[in-house]
């Protein structure tokens, strides 16, 4: 079996836990292993993770997974895994040092294995090889990955865009994808996400500027929500801050962690006296103020959107504060965002957010890139993941316009191996895969049905019906009685039920009637009947037959 | 009191359920009365309306209710309020021809009074008149109020732009609202919807150019998604498919009933023998065939959205189908369009949302046209409605641009209203106001606690905890049993909840049995701790004690 198979199990055709795995023979190497966050009707679902199976089943195949970049969608998933499968984890040194703590505090302190790789470092995997090369996103240190096989290299993009003027003045390694093109790469397997965007995505110290603009036309405070993760972004606003007199204040714990860390690890450079504890920031007046929270995406826990409903204890919003949006909205989120714009402006707030120097660039590469890496790695086949069926839909447009051909570009999907040797490429078997939801208590496996039956009861409410029989006589005893939940009705509507039921069950004969699981179907039968007819109501119904 | 009041109560500060009071003295006229979509953590919820209890209140003062258009934000209220109250209601004959069905459906073909107004007209109400007069916006004969009152004119934009080539070739008339501004314009109670947009919007008729260009790159099929009341859309869409040479059919019921209403009184021109049903759509081949179909803001039940699950049963999506989207997001429905987006590229069609010559513009001014408003009326007060509080910010900064004072911009609120007499305005009193939420049965007012169940059931489902109580013994009888829906736990962590309940209630004396309320608040106590403590999750506890 000298064929190479390309297998995402997660992350193919969405924005969200990216997750794939490269299989040659009995050597499997994983790239990223990430969550995704729930959609509106994934109930009481906290986050959503890939199904692993596969990596189970497989367990004694797989030798490594490799880390592009610490951003939640790639590596969100790894406690989960790391806890069914010991697994050696590489990556780079600030994802070791954002994900240690996360894995003490999960998996346990001695149960995890991360191994610290610097770019153009050969990493073994059995009969594969894994090198990791520094590529431009919004988190430092993001790399992508070529996996050597025998059909030639594999090669994932990783999130990138090209960044000719990066904050910390890393440049993606041109020259190196350009050699992995000469060298042969069979695939590329390509972040798409912004593929319906022309040109050229803004290099990140554009917005340099625009904080400016922003800083100085701020009367007030100043109050800047980014991503926790976006390091750069910090960077710079805490250098306009200094420029311009401002103090700088952290609200939110992910952003207070991740900045701790930075720091001392020299990713940030704090000017001195700049920054202060939250608590302190009453001393000073508020054009003297800027304070960096989270919530960007109107995450209900978040500072920013505690803030805006009033309830974060440790800081209110002022009439005459600025609130900048140094971020865009993840498809999904706009609601709850616009939400959170809205009764920040009920408050006083003036939100930016739309700005004519921009206080926000995109992390994902523009068409114009897209096209840039595929000429740079003249790849055989394409393969657009990590982007919604819209974006690899536009991405396959794009790169048909260029020249390739068709039958060469798959639109990856979960699960679906694509597989290739020397002379052709198909697609193969699908495995298992999926995904599992979390709670918030951090138990996986929320079904399908506890889904369904929380819609219903979210829509509907419930009715508990109690029905008392004696099962000496085969006689009720009392009358049916009904707890009910979350329904909406007339109340002669819901009067009604008891007497209806209990007539239902007069027909029954004492025989009938110790037969508990025939009067448990009966009961909610009737109560079903009535609720529909009277009040026009499908809540769920609950028979409890209480035998005495 | 020879003051007048404007008294919003819904659409002030929201784009939804428009309803707007002008009192003076004992007359009281209602402009609008419409409905608005929940939001998502509405759970159950169909519809939102208005409060009325402030109208209910004052019955004997209402004159009428003056209709600016048929949008469902302006009339969808309707049906609750003449459930309650008599009063005529005033419309232009396209908004009574779309409404009287309705109307005699929910509430009696004898209990309303349809009276039909023509632009010019002057409508007696009490001391108050009202006079429509013409605009444009995306559905035709829609008609801004001018309220007179004897401290001047209270002029209510309704929603509008100026467009200068309309589709059906009525322009707004312009030149009497300068005549108005002339006479006297206290109040402009402004639609403030787009007032982050600069410049102008589009005329509707740029489109016709935009659906060539698009119906012309389309292979096979094509399907057109626009508002079932945007009536000029329909027309351009229908015309242009006639010139290339392809039938138009009609998928979707809420847009079959107005287009037939529409061709009957002459607002639609059907070219002759373009139409044809939807069931001999598949005689044609498909690049003969344009299909109007409802779902632009993936309402679940439209026919676009059931076409992207593969569940409309009338039409299946082909591969090489083109969707065109003539319509845009309403903020808070991204997420279900993309998805619907998305589906609809899994099943092999193109979608078109962005293209260069727009196949969509909008219905409400930009800003260049809401200056053009304010200086043609020459409003003494600014009053933004029908925006979000981002929108309304928006305009007072516009309006403050153009020198008008802070203090006579007015940033309307639900239920607040501003009252105006020779001298001055101020915020007067709170009335009664609110919303009120309409389940699917068509039943109003579900309440806070409802939703509140529901939301916690949503989460992490429930558990019914039965306890059997001998009265006379003051005994358990049998040990305490439970039902649960929707509920994620470790069986072991459910499985021992039995047990502990009889554990604690071991200790009860048996007077502390007997007291049913007594032995109910513990059982749900000691199952709420036990459930929390040894699965991590808070479910809805519905304690029952059966007395034998």
């Amino acid at each position: 079996m000298s064929f190479v198979q390309v297998i995402p199990l997660g992350g193919a055709d969405e924005i969200g836990k990216n997750c794939n795995v490269v299989r040659q023979g009995d050597d499997i190497v994983v790239v990223d292993c990430g969550l995704s966050f729930p959609s509106e009707e994934m109930l009481g679902v906290d986050i959503v993770i890939p199904d692993f199976r596969y990596l189970l089943a497989n367990r004694d195949k797989v030798r490594g997974v490799f880390i592009t970049h610490a951003h939640e969608d790639h590596v969100g998933g790894l406690p989960y895994l790391l806890r069914e499968l010991q697994v050696p984890v590489y990556c780079s040194p600030l994802a070791a040092a954002l994900l240690r703590p996360k894995l003490e505090e999960r998996v346990g302190a001695k149960a995890f294995d991360l191994r610290i790789f610097n770019p153009g470092d050969i990493i073994e995997a059995g009969s594969l090889s894994v090198e990791p090369i520094r590529i431009t996103h919004s988190i430092p240190e993001t790399c992508a990955m070529a996996v050597r096989t025998a059909q030639g290299i594999v090669l994932f993009t990783a999130d990138f865009k090209f960044d000719f003027t990066p904050v910390d003045g890393k440049m993606a390694n041109i020259t190196r994808l350009g050699e992995l093109g000469r060298e042969g790469v069979i695939a590329l397997v390509s972040d798409c996400t912004n593929a319906e965007e022309t040109g050229w995505s803004l290099s990140e110290s554009v917005v340099k500027n625009g904080l400016r603009n922003a800083f100085a036309n701020a009367q007030g405070r100043v109050l800047l929500t980014t991503f926790a993760s976006n390091i750069h972004r910090m960077q710079q606003t805490i250098d306009v801050a200094a420029e311009m007199g401002r103090k700088v204040a952290i609200a939110g714990r992910r952003m207070e962690q991740t900045i701790e860390i930075c720091a001392k690890m020299g990713y940030l450079k704090l000017p001195p006296g700049v920054m202060i504890a939250l608590r302190d920031s009453t001393q000073y007046p508020a054009h003297q103020l800027a304070i960096l929270t989270t919530g960007t995406q109107g995450e209900p826990l978040s500072a920013l959107v505690q803030m805006s409903k009033g309830e974060y204890s440790r800081l209110q919003i002022q009439k005459g504060d600025t609130v900048l949006y140094s971020a865009r909205p993840i498809p999904g989120n706009e609601a709850s965002i616009w939400r959170t714009v809205n009764r920040l402006f009920r408050q006083g707030a003036t939100v930016l957010y739309q700005t004519p120097q921009p206080i926000h660039v995109s992390g994902h590469a523009h068409q114009e890139e897209l096209k840039m890496m595929i000429n740079l790695t003249r790849p055989f086949y394409l393969m657009p993941v990590h982007g919604e069926p819209r974006h690899q839909h536009q991405y396959r447009r794009m790169a048909l316009e260029m020249g390739h051909a068709e039958h060469r570009i798959f639109e990856m999907r979960d699960g679906v191996p694509v597989c290739m040797d020397e002379r052709s490429a198909w697609l193969g078997e699908p495995v298992e895969f999926g995904r599992v939801l979390v709670d918030r208590g951090g138990e996986p496996g929320i079904s399908d049905d506890v889904l369904r039956d929380r819609s219903n009861l979210s829509n509907d409410g419930f009715v508990a019906v109690t029905v008392v029989v004696d099962v000496d006589t085969g006689e009720l005893v009392g009358p049916p009685t009904f707890q009910h939940r979350g329904i909406h009705a007339k109340p002669e509507a819901i009067a009604g039920l008891s007497e209806f039921i209990a007539d239902g069950l007069s027909t029954f004969s004492r025989d009938d009637l110790k037969d508990v699981d025939r009067v448990r179907f009966d009961v909610a039968d009737l109560a079903k009947r009535h609720l529909h007819k009277k009040a026009g109501i499908r809540p769920v119904i609950v028979p409890i037959v209480v035998e005495v």
